[in-house]
Parts: structure tokens; C-alpha cells; sequence
């Protein structure tokens, strides 16, 4: 039998309860062994929930506990999950967690912790929820150099502009609907600016290419300012805009990028709606590879946190292996990124292109007084350069 | 320093000895010490070829080497490489296989030998080429009780379909562009039966419900009889035609199939195309899950059978857990299967009515003195009996 204590009983943490209560057997016959959830913890009572037998209100109880092998930590926020992951690790226990601010913030330091003590830290669920990514860059895609990964990794922004693009809807009309149903919070910043992909895109990228990236490093831009005229700019391209978290490892260097951008039929991207969720990798052997599915709700990230339960389960005592290395990944200033863009422009023909060279026009019915081109491909800085030299750019988007 | 032997040194056989050499490095880096490929099996000689240096015709070489660690059976074929595989195993030497043909005859004797001699016997590559499934399913999707997988898991016949769509061209002329291009054997039976892609749907089945399934008891249809004018009415109705191979595990019990569906714009599958590959898995918990990439071709595989040499390298002495277990899984006897099918008819609308009961008619300009419809979902048996009963039919095709 291995005991479990779950830290915090809300959404996620119930999913987490649920699946390793109704995956019982299964579960046992994959580890050898019966799990057993001997604590929950919360502030809160649970009243007629069968949590309410294990609920503790005290942190001590777990960490005394020796009983308690593996840590599963669904609090999310930096305080107290990294202070109770900390001493979980120290106390020889194993944790799993799908706090992706935690991990973004101090995952390096947490699995330095957990090799110390020869348990696991492990973080399935903090990426792309019940997608197996990271159990794919740390175990099967490791004989590749990898040197993309693109992901549409928040399901609550992929949301809005599935609304915008197939009902119509305008960005505020979209976003109280993903409210109302639950898709984002009260207070939707950290979807909406991108800072939520803007981590999980620094996590992947320091795994996949075996440096680290700080989140705070990466180019971050939210859908916020995205209209019905660029969707219907997009629409008569053939294109479908979304927001992409991206980075790509060259010879010239390193970038990282949380963008909106437009992106065509052709790409699998393209066909990700809804609160669903895909990440690209691409490798010099393996070549293309999409990993899709559901990137949040209670028992798709319950099913990567109890995944991770099983790993840690089954590896007791045994660091998993890992490519994440406090080696920082060199990263070529933004300025030098080259992109192509998509202009919605206010002056004429001759204006564009005495800034942007050659240009084809595109227009359409819902803008009025302006037209739309795309660049040639350039750096932001040349971009912003031409940009600033004609003085008629209302807006920008970068194609994928 | 780990010292690997490669048995075969055909397509894949040297892209595996490509990827440990061009990504050494980092391949060192994952596993903590050196990768080298101390010899080479093959009957022929490479002159000029950096593996003649380690080149050799006789593997009692390979056997008797105490130095090697990891055996690399890229072989394919049931004989020698099930011999060389049995007698590497209990030398106390891990394989690494792409040779589905052998997992799918004699994989679970291999990987019980792996298990008594502390060694492993991997085969990520025998499934979607470079595709992480098997790793996904044994590591990651572990806290699922998984219910349905259903995979684009043939290149060859996936690359026809797509130009008998896109290119208009018929099943013979887009077997002999496959064949030019190197995607299609001289013999392709496998490929265009569905032989392959049942022997993949039956490991992958296995290793998803925990339970054995022969690919012998999978029902198999291959795509030969695919016309110019299936894919028309596809067309027509929004649809792809793609070779599928499906099972699923329902309360009546489960079933395996390989056959050719009508797939829509809204299933991820539909968008799959050329030589790639896709599996779809569904979990309790998990929801839908899509891993998508090469099937086939030199370096993807090869890049998986090299991501299994670094999990043999890793772990060394212990052999991975997996849910593969000799136990059966009960299947339901294909009769009883409910699909609903398209039919294509060459009576009067009365006719199939009083055959299928009420239908509504597809019409396209290609199909001359006949027409189309979809049945009700039916029993394979209920199907069968009705087609016979009206004696119109002029072939069907289910949906997925």
C-alpha cells in the first residue's frame, strides 16, 4: 500500500481524488500496488464529500507522516506550495504537482531538491493538462535535438477566438461567455496577456532543449487587441488567428514567443478549437510531431497528476532522469526575430510599400478605409522600423 | 561508456547508427555516459560506409561480448530476429525493436524473458514510427482506464488515399506513385490488406486495456477496393475515406478492427495526411488524447528506436513496467459490431427502404444507375442480412 496526501481540494485536487478512486484497480495492477489517499488538505470542510474523512487543516500531519510517500500538490500559487513542496521533498517524499507558476518559477531548484533526497518532482499536469508532453521530452523523444516547439497552450484564450471566428463574437462578448462556462476567471489577466502560456512555453522549451529558459525572458503578447476585423481578415485569407507559444532553437540562437499569430489549413494548429489544447515539437531525427487533447479541466489534469503519481509510485528512491539543467539557454534579442507580418494599413497603396517595399492588397468588406498585405519576412526591428516610417500601421500580426 | 549492437543494418538499422552518431552529445547528456555502437550484423559489406569498421557477419561476435549492453534488432522478419532477440534477452542484454511483426507474434514471450533476466524489451518504433505511443501508454497515460484507440497507422495506404483525394488519381496509379517514392514495397500486400496497421492496432490494444489481444482475432479489411467513386460520394458528403484501425472496450465487451471509414472535417483524424500517422486514445479521465507524426521513413523510426536505447541505458538492471498481461481480453464476436455504414446501391429508393428502412439519397454526377445512403447503426450481422435481403448493394463503407 502507498499513501498519498493531496494539498489542496479544488478543482484539480478533487480530480485527483476522483481518478485514483474510480481507477482503483487498474491503477494497483500498473503500480504493484494499492494507492491509498490517507490525507487531503484544505482550509476548507467538505461536508458529505468522502474527503471529509481524511481532511486535515495542518500541513504537520502530512509532513510527519512517514507513512506518506508521494505528495500530490494541486494549491497552485507560489505561497505555500513552495514552501510545503520544499519540506515534502526534504522529508524524502515525492511531488506532483500541476502548478505551473511554481514550476515556471522554481522547478529548476525543486528537482535539485528532489535528486538530493532521491525522490521525484514531477509536473505533467502543469503543461497542456492531460497531454503527455513532458513524459515525451523527458523519455521517448530523447535521442532528437530538438529545435521547435509551438504549442496552443491555454484552452481559455484558444476559446475566445474559436467564439470569435466561428459565432461571430466580439473579444468581450467571447471572454464573459468563457467566464460563464467556467473557461476563465473572474479576473482573466494572466489568459488573456498570455503570462499562462508565456510559462508553460518556458518550461517545455527548458526540457526540450536541456537549458533553461526563465519565463521572464520570453516575448509576451495576449489576444486582448484582437477585433472582428482581423478575424475576418483572417477568414478571407484562409487563416485562423491564434495564440501561439512558441520557440525555436537556430544556429543564429535561441528565441521565445507568446503571440497571436495567423496560421493556415495546412498546419495541424490550424484545427485545435475550443478549450483544447496541442503542442508541436519537431526534431533533426524524429522530424514532426503533434502531441492534442485537453489542456485543462478537473480530470484531464487529474489524469497527468495521477499519471505522475504512478511514475513517482514505481520509481521510488530513483530520480527520473531529466534534460533540465540550470545552464541557461542563450537567447538572441527579440529585435532580431525575424517574422513575417500581416499590415492593416490607413494610407495608400504607395505609402506601404514606400516603407515595406512590394506589396500585394487585401481587402475586404468589414474595413472600411484601410487595406491589409503581408511583409516579406523581417526582424521586429525592421519591422517596427517601417512601421514607424510610414505612420499608417493600425495593427499587426505575425504569421506562424 | 554503453556499448550498443545494431542487428540489421537496413533502412532503419542506419538511421538508428545515424542519430547515436550525429546527436551524440546530447544523447551522452541524457544518459549520464556514452552511447557506442561497438558492431553491426549484417549479411552484406558496407564498403565506404563508417559502420564497416564495426561490421560483422556473425552474431555469436554480439552475443558473447559481455561489453554490450543494449542489442538493436532492426532486422524485421520473425526469423532470426525472434532466435537473436530470445538469446540477447537471456544473455542479459536489452532490445530495441521496429520490428512490429515479431512484437505483435511472440512480444509478450520477449518481454517476459526481458522481465526474468532484469533487462528490457522496448518497441516504441514497432507502432506510428516516430509517434511517443507506446511510451505514452505505458508511462504517462497510466492513471486512464482507456476505452477506445483507434490510429492511422499505415503510411503507405494513408499517402494512396490521400492522392486518390486530392489528385483524383485511381488506387492502381497511386500504389505505383507510392512505390516510385520508396513509401510501398514491390510486394505491398501487407501495406494495402491491412496486415500492418492490424498488428500495430493489436499491440497498441494490448498495451492500452492491459489485456492480450492476437492480431489474429482482429477483423481486417483492407483498401484494394477502394474506387474513384467512394472517394467521390466522400467528397461530396464532407468526408475523407482513411484506413482505420480501431478497438474498443465497451461494457458488451470489446472489439479490433481494420477497415476503411468515412471520416468528417471534425475528427482530427480527417486532417491527417500523406505518410503521416495519428492515434487518437480516449481515457475516463483523460478525455481524447491525439499524438500525431512520421509513421514511417528512415531517421523517425530510428529516432524511437533510439529514444528506447536511451530508456535501456537508463534503465539498466530494471526492467519498466507495463501493463501487458497474458491474460486474454474477451473480444465479442465481430457480428454483433455496430457501425453505420454507407451504402452504395444499385436498386430503386423502395428497395433499400424495404431492405434498411427509411433513408434520405446521395446523389454525385461520378456514380451512374446507382446511389448512396447511411444506414441506422447496425450489427456487422443486421448489415449483412439486409444487404443480402435486398441483393442491390454495390459495396459499403463504414463510418467512423
Amino acid at each position: 500500500m502507498i499513501n498519498v496526501a493531496i494539498l489542496g481540494y479544488g478543482t484539480v485536487g478533487a480530480g485527483v481524488y476522483k481518478v485514483l478512486d474510480m481507477n482503483r484497480e487498474t491503477i494497483a495492477r500498473r503500480v504493484g500496488e494499492e494507492l491509498y489517499v490517507k490525507y487531503v488538505l484544505d482550509l476548507r470542510d467538505f461536508p458529505g464529500d468522502p474527503a471529509q474523512e481524511v481532511l486535515t487543516h495542518n500541513y504537520n500531519d502530512i509532513l510527519t507522516d512517514s507513512d506518506v510517500m508521494i505528495v500530490v500538490e494541486t494549491m497552485g500559487g507560489l505561497n505555500p506550495a513552495y514552501k510545503f513542496t520544499k519540506l515534502a521533498l526534504e522529508a524524502g517524499k515525492s511531488v506532483c504537482t500541476s502548478n505551473k507558476e511554481l514550476v515556471a518559477e522554481k522547478g529548476l531548484e525543486l528537482r535539485d531538491i528532489a535528486k538530493a533526497n532521491h525522490v521525484n518532482y514531477l509536473f505533467e499536469a502543469s503543461c497542456g493538462g492531460g497531454i503527455p508532453i513532458i513524459h515525451a521530452l523527458d523519455n521517448a523523444l530523447t535521442a532528437d535535438e530538438i529545435d521547435a516547439v509551438t504549442g496552443i497552450l491555454n484552452g481559455t484564450t484558444n476559446y475566445i477566438l474559436t467564439q470569435m471566428a466561428e459565432e461571430n463574437e466580439e473579444f468581450s462578448e467571447a471572454l464573459k461567455g468563457a467566464q460563464k462556462k467556467g473557461y476563465a476567471e473572474l479576473h482573466p489577466e494572466a489568459d488573456i496577456e498570455g503570462w499562462d502560456a508565456c510559462r508553460k512555453i518556458a518550461i517545455l522549451s527548458s526540457l526540450a532543449y536541456g537549458k533553461y529558459v526563465s519565463y521572464k525572458d520570453v516575448f509576451t503578447e495576449g489576444i486582448k487587441d484582437i477585433d472582428t476585423v482581423d478575424i475576418a481578415y483572417a477568414k478571407s485569407m484562409g487563416f485562423k488567428i491564434k495564440l501561439l507559444a512558441s520557440s525555436r532553437r537556430t544556429e543564429e540562437g535561441a528565441w521565445l514567443m507568446v503571440a497571436p499569430k495567423l496560421v493556415d489549413g495546412k498546419n495541424m494548429l490550424y484545427h485545435v478549437n475550443g478549450v483544447l489544447n496541442a503542442v508541436y515539437v519537431h526534431g533533426n531525427a524524429l522530424g514532426d510531431c503533434i502531441l492534442y487533447g485537453s489542456g485543462a479541466g478537473s480530470l484531464p489534469t487529474a489524469s497527468a497528476v495521477a499519471g505522475d503519481v504512478i511514475s513517482a509510485a514505481r520509481n521510488h528512491g530513483r530520480p527520473i532522469p531529466s534534460d533540465w539543467s540550470d545552464d541557461a539557454l542563450p537567447l538572441i534579442p527579440i529585435d532580431d526575430v525575424r517574422n513575417v507580418f500581416f499590415v492593416r494599413f490607413a494610407g495608400t497603396a504607395d505609402e506601404a510599400e514606400a516603407a515595406f517595399g512590394k506589396i500585394e492588397k487585401v481587402m475586404i468588406p468589414e474595413a472600411e478605409g484601410e487595406f491589409g498585405f503581408f511583409t516579406t519576412e523581417m526582424t521586429e526591428k525592421e519591422f517596427r522600423d517601417a512601421a514607424e516610417k510610414s505612420g499608417k500601421v493600425i495593427k499587426a500580426i505575425r504569421r506562424a
